[in-house]
């Protein structure tokens, strides 16, 4: 396996989590490899299995979400020909009620080799830790 | 890639979650690659590393851990050359206190091709759902 093909990996995992903190519907879309055999469990709730759920999922997510920003950390990879994982650590900050809350997720993903491109065939998050960071705005009224 | 390889995957899951149901920490021990690439993530935890600490992760769970019944059901699989992904719901029945407790996982495993046999390299549970059964023995005293 290249350093290439790593970094290809590497390129896609990146992208998903700017489709997800931008809540670009097509972007995200456009990631996924869009197949029944694909998986989905978001932090907390049941697997969803094939894509024509999973778009239902993230469509629900991007009209619910305000503000949200994800740094990834930890990132961990094995490849493979037809299928790679990658494994990192989400670090979220959203804003709700005027406070920045930050929490961190246990990320798999894994992908799959289409027509010479990795595409995302399942996303695994899991909650780990949530915490108050500080007030987004202490100078505001409340 | 042949039914016999799909069927030889789905026994070393069978194995993997008979091992946790039984407590065995060799014969879970020997299902894993035992690689600084393994994965574990256990409902909550955040994500262990390397085989020295996902070792060390089974050993605590099987000494603190009393009678544990688990089902799968909902398994799904994806075949690879190298690697191979089995996603199952794991149906956990657990007493404690005189309460049968049943809870879901959702469940991501990710197996490896070691010397033509499937070895697990990432196991990745999360909390789905958890409710009361039934008094496990409503006759007794309390």
């Amino acid at each position: 396996m290249s350093p290439s093909e790593e970094a290809d990996l590497l390129r896609v995992n990146l992208a998903f989590y700017q489709s997800f903190e931008s809540m670009d519907y097509d972007a995200m879309a456009a990631l996924w490899s869009q197949r029944p055999e694909d998986i989905c469990v978001h932090p907390g709730w049941p697997f969803l299995a094939g894509w024509r759920d999973i778009r239902e999922s993230w469509r629900a997510i991007f009209a619910n979400t305000g503000f949200m920003r994800i740094d990834i950390t930890d990132v961990r990879v094995e490849l493979g020909e037809r299928l790679a994982r990658v494994c990192c650590v989400e670090n979220l900050y959203s804003v709700f009620d005027q406070q920045t809350l930050a929490s961190q997720v246990a990320a798999t993903n894994l992908f799959i080799k289409v027509d010479g491109a990795w595409k995302v065939t399942l996303h695994h998050g899991s909650p780990v830790a949530s915490q108050e960071v500080a007030p987004a705005d202490p100078g505001d009224e409340n």
